[in-house]
């Protein structure tokens, strides 16, 4: 057996072991959340979704007594060889740019996630030049799936195995609420591809003008898109193959910090249109992985409501924001906190001598 | 000329100031804020709605530099007769006893405002009874307007112009941001029969549970409103006479909040449905105050969007949230705080040596 063929053999394995340790959510601290709620001095179910989160966190958490204090963003950092094909307005050159500035706090993530009191984790998990920005590289950047597949298997593996990692790492450092988020040139078009291969679509559908593409430059992305699917034909059935024909290592990355979030039961926000791909190849590794996501926001690309769809899950932020980084995602740490306080702090019926609202049969 | 009828004209009159005093936004100012996002170094347009609201901020108080420091929420807690006619599923006691809540800190919109950062006025524009809440008093509570109007044209014209007041008030304590709530048993039902008469349009359209009605209790509601509206005979061409048959002091309240804040150059977040329909009632005095609304949360009440599109707004937060206190445009607080600090805080596309976005003709 060569080599190589033994090291993806045990990353299989190792990814094998990531998913067998996933397991359900705490029912019984999930019903005592829904009792806590119940009989707060409120309407029932008047904070909504908001609520629903509070109870998925417990359940996650298996403890009722949700406290959200650390919060981290992840920010995977990558680069795309599919660039050469001319569907980004600008160069790779900024990805190494606007990497290096999560580290200064210029950005737009960084200024949100120090208002949010949360902190900000850039990765190079395979930018295609080196920076300060931390390194998990497994390589400098994919190449170009137009005419080869932008990565080998072995890379996909480690790229999803580094995210398991991080997430472990940040368990370990007491985070306890995670925020994802991502930044590369050219990875909305790595994000439709690997979309439309999983969902088994034709890319037109979940194609957009990413960070400002022009008519003329959107009919070129989805071509460039359609010729490497139609090339590569990834294996809907087999995730990995995906990411591997057709992905990115930030994407391949997001994916194993949503399962290695699972793994950890830490709950973990989707952001946008790149973060969700990557929630899904996910989930489609692992079911019972989507029960430690929560959608924040709806993003304004055009594939976001077929990505939400096919997920499962709703978004609470409908601000039109396409700009990546986490910013969405960011954007929830506040009300989430909020719905928390409320949950901790709020005086029950009781206290206030009230009498507790009724639930309706017919509601 | 009697007394009353002379205090009534004198009232007409002050509400005509006010509204006279009511300009357009600083276009100027928004021209500049519109640079300022364009100059930033994040794909154009990407945080959406959020540089809208920046933008429009910067009309509004005429300034480019948006800060966004000190941010109130107004309670206006109000009783209504209406109740006797079995429309709620929890009694009138409940009014007072929230609001004091609201000085203690212990209701769902207080622990919010303490985490954003906000102070948090709960007014007595009409309760029932006697509190330690700040006394703006009208009357005590409304008359049941299933029976006869809910109040006199001049406590209608004086609760809009206590709203106007607490304003001037705010604005001189400092206050830049406003958001708007209420407290009050029974004024889904009044906001209900409000917006109906003032989109002429059935009550069963925009109306709903409120806190928690079954079937029959729903039907009980819409059917007080519809016969509310075929006695009073509403004029939905003054909207005073709409306030006064089948309102609430709460409602005029609001609706003179956002022509205060209009008036004042001051921001206001609607909350849901009451606040919006007192909204709604404002841009029926004066359709220039819309621009001075920023939308923030759309409401789990069924009127809602019927509400929304009559103000031509647009929702950001989609969270199923109907708990009312102002507690879905608290929600929507650090999320205005975080676009004001990527907008003042962000480098520009110069500082980091990186090629501007080009604007799309065709996007």
């Amino acid at each position: 057996m060569q080599e190589q063929e033994e090291r993806v053999l045990n990353q299989e394995t190792d990814l094998e072991q990531v998913i067998r340790q996933i397991r359900p959510l705490d029912e019984h601290a999930m019903e005592q959340a829904k009792k806590q709620w119940n009989s707060i001095a409120k309407p029932l179910h008047s904070l909504g979704k908001l609520e629903e989160h509070i109870i998925r966190i417990a359940g996650i958490t298996g403890n009722p007594d949700v406290k959200i204090e650390e919060k981290a963003l992840i920010v995977m950092c990558a680069d795309n060889g599919v660039v050469e094909e001319g569907v980004t307005q600008t160069g790779q050159e900024v990805t190494a740019i606007v990497a290096e500035n999560f580290l200064s706090g210029e950005t737009s993530a960084a200024i949100m996630c120090k208002k949010a009191g949360a902190r900000i984790l850039p990765i190079d998990i395979g930018m295609a030049g080196k920076t300060k920005v931390p390194d998990y590289k497994v390589a400098c950047g994919t190449r170009n799936f137009a005419k080869e597949p932008a990565m080998t298997r072995e890379q996909a593996l480690q790229s999803i195995l580094t995210g398991v990692r991080i997430v472990e790492e940040q368990k370990k450092a007491g985070v306890a609420l995670l925020a994802t988020g991502e930044m590369g040139i050219g990875n909305t078009t790595t994000s439709s591809a690997v979309l439309a291969a999983l969902l088994q679509i034709d890319p037109e559908k979940v194609t957009g003008r990413g960070a400002g593409l022009s008519s003329a430059g959107l009919s070129r992305k989805i071509q460039v898109i359609r010729q490497a699917l139609a090339l590569h034909k990834p294996d809907a059935n087999d995730p990995v193959d995906v990411l591997e024909k057709v992905g990115g290592f930030d994407i391949g990355g997001l994916a194993g910090v949503y399962l290695g979030a699972a793994k950890m039961r830490l709950p973990v926000l989707i952001d946008g249109f790149i973060s969700g791909t990557a929630a899904l190849l996910a989930c489609r590794l692992c079911p019972e992985a989507k029960e430690y996501m929560i959608a924040s926001h709806k993003s304004k690309e055009p594939g976001m409501q077929i990505l939400l769809k096919a997920l499962g899950l709703s978004a609470s932020l409908d601000c039109d924001m396409c700009l990546g980084e986490g910013t969405g995602a960011v954007a929830f740490f506040p009300v989430l906190d909020m719905a928390a306080a409320v949950y901790r702090q709020m005086s029950t019926f009781a206290d206030i001598q009230v009498e507790e609202y009724q639930e309706l049969g017919d509601k």
